[in-house]
C-alpha cells in the first residue's frame, strides 16, 4: 500500500536500531541513547502550505534526525510510519 | 441529505475497519492497532480562507490518513461524519 | 427587532429538533445525538476582517453545522440566537 | 468629559434592561436573560491598527450586542463605560 | 532625569486621584472607583515596531485611559511610572 | 572576551545601583525600589530578523529600562550580562 | 558521520568547561557558573523557513552562546550534539 503525504508532509520510518549498529553507522555510548534517526519513505509535493511556499528538500532514503514527539505514528501494513511536517525534520545524517 | 463544507473543508466518514481487514486493504498486526484511515465523502470548493489562498487537493473517494483528535464529529442521516481542514489530513494512502 | 452581524459574522438559530424529525429531514439513531445544525437568520457584509479580505458565502436560510463550542449565545425578543464568525461554519446541508 | 478612543476601539455603555423592556425593545422570558446589549457612545477613528487597516463602521447611537467578557470597564463621572475593539462588537439591532 | 520610550512606547504616570476630585474633573460614585486615568508624560518616535508601521498618536499632557494590567512600572528619580505601548491605551479623555 | 549579539539582540548589564545612588542619578524613595536600569555593553547589527525588518536603535552606553523578566543572563568572566532582543527594551534614560 | 541541518538549523556540541577554564577564556566566579557556551560544527543552508527568508549568519567553529532550554540533543557517534534554529542563538563569543 502506497502512503502519499500531501504538501510539505513526509513519511518516514524509525530506523532499526541494533541492525544499525552491528553496521558501525550509529554508535552511543549505551543502549538506551537510541539516537531519533529515521528513513524517509515517502515526500510530499510542497507548494503552498498554509499560505506559505515550501520547497521539498528531503527526498525518499534520507536519513534523518527528527523533533522529539514530532509527527503522527500510523501502523500500515504492519509497519509503523510517522507522518510528519518537513519542518519537523531537523537534519539529514550521511555516513 | 448533501454535506457541502465550505472553504478548505472537507467531509470523511471513518473506513469500517472489519471489512477492509477482509479485503486485504489495512493489514495491521492486531485489532487494536486501528490506523486512522477515512474516505473522503465531500471537498470544500477551498479559496481564500482565512486569508491564504488555499487549493483542494484531496477528491471524493479518497482514502486519507487524518490527524488524531483532527475536526468535529457529527451525526447526519445515522452515519457519523468528520468535517474538518484539508490541513489536518496527512496523506491519501493507495492500493 | 433586526440583528445585523458585523463583518465575516453570521446569526444563527438552532432548528427545532424534534420538528425536523417529522418531517424526515435529520435522522440520527437516537435522541441524544442531535445534530449541531442551525439555520442561517442574518448575515454580515464580509469584507476586510482582522486584516484580512472576507467573501460572505453564506445566505439566510442555509442550513448549517457549526463547530462545536463556537459563537455567542443572545436572547433577544424572547429567542435564543448564535453570533459566530462565518468561519465557525463548518458546511451547509441540503435536502 | 469627553472620552476620546484609540484605533479601532469604541466606548458602549450598557443599555437599562428596566428601561427598556417597558417600551418592549428587548423582551426577554425572564429578568435573567439579560442580552449583552449596550449603546455606542463614542466610536475610534479607525486607520492602521496593529499594523492592519481598519475602518470604523460602528456610528454614536447605535445598538450593539458584545462577546461576552470583552472590552475593559471604567467609571467616568459616576458612569460605567466599556472601552473595546470594534472587533469585539459582533452585531447591530435595529428595531 | 529623561526617559526616551523607543518606537511605539509612551510613558504614563497615574494621576493623583485626590487631587483630580478636587477639581471636579474626574468623579466616581465611591473612593474606590479609582478609573485608570493617567498622563502621558513621553512618547516614543513610533516607526517600524515588530515589523509593522507604528503611528505615534499621542502626545505628552494626553489623559489617557489604559487597559488594567498592562505595562511595566518602574520607581525612576522617587517617582512610580509606566512604560507601555500605545496600543496598551484605551482611549484619550478630554474636559 | 568579546560578545557579539545577533539579530535584534542586545547585551546589557545592570548599573550598579549602590554607586549611582551616590552620583545622584537615580533617586528611589528606598533600598528595595531598585529600578530595572542598564547599560547596554553590545548591540547585533539588526537586518532581518524572524522575517521582519530590524533596525537597531540603541548604541553601547545607552542607559536603559528593561521589561521584567526579559532576557537570558550569562555569565562571562566573571561577570553577569544579559542578552535580550532590542524590543525587550522599554525606553532610554538620560540625565 | 556528518550530520547537515535543514533550513535555518544549526548543529552545536557544548564546550567542554573544564578544558577552557585551563585555557583561562571562559572564566566564571564558581564551578556551578558553566556559561552556556557550545562551539558550531555544522550550519543549515538558510533559504526560505516558514516562510521567511533566512540568512545563515553563523559559521562552523563559532563560540555562541544559546538560550536556555532551546533545541534537540541527540547523541550521535557517542557523543551529544544539540541542533537548534540560529534563532535560538543569541550571540557569538570572541577572545
Amino acid at each position: 500500500m502506497n502512503v502519499k503525504p500531501l504538501g510539505d508532509r513526509v513519511v518516514i520510518k524509525m530506523v532499526d536500531y541494533e541492525e544499525k549498529t552491528k553496521g558501525g553507522l550509529f554508535i552511543t555510548a549505551n543502549a538506551q541513547d537510541k539516537p531519533e534517526i529515521a528513513e524517509v519513505i515517502a515526500v510530499g509535493p510542497g507548494g503552498v502550505v498554509d499560505g506559505k511556499e515550501v520547497e521539498m528538500q528531503l527526498k525518499v532514503g534520507d536519513h534523518v534526525i527528527m523533533g522529539k514527539y514530532a509527527g503522527t505514528t500510523v501502523k500500515i501494513d504492519g509497519e509503523e510510519i510517522i507522518i510528519l511536517s518537513q519542518n519537523d525534520i531537523l537534519a539529514v545524517v550521511e555516513d
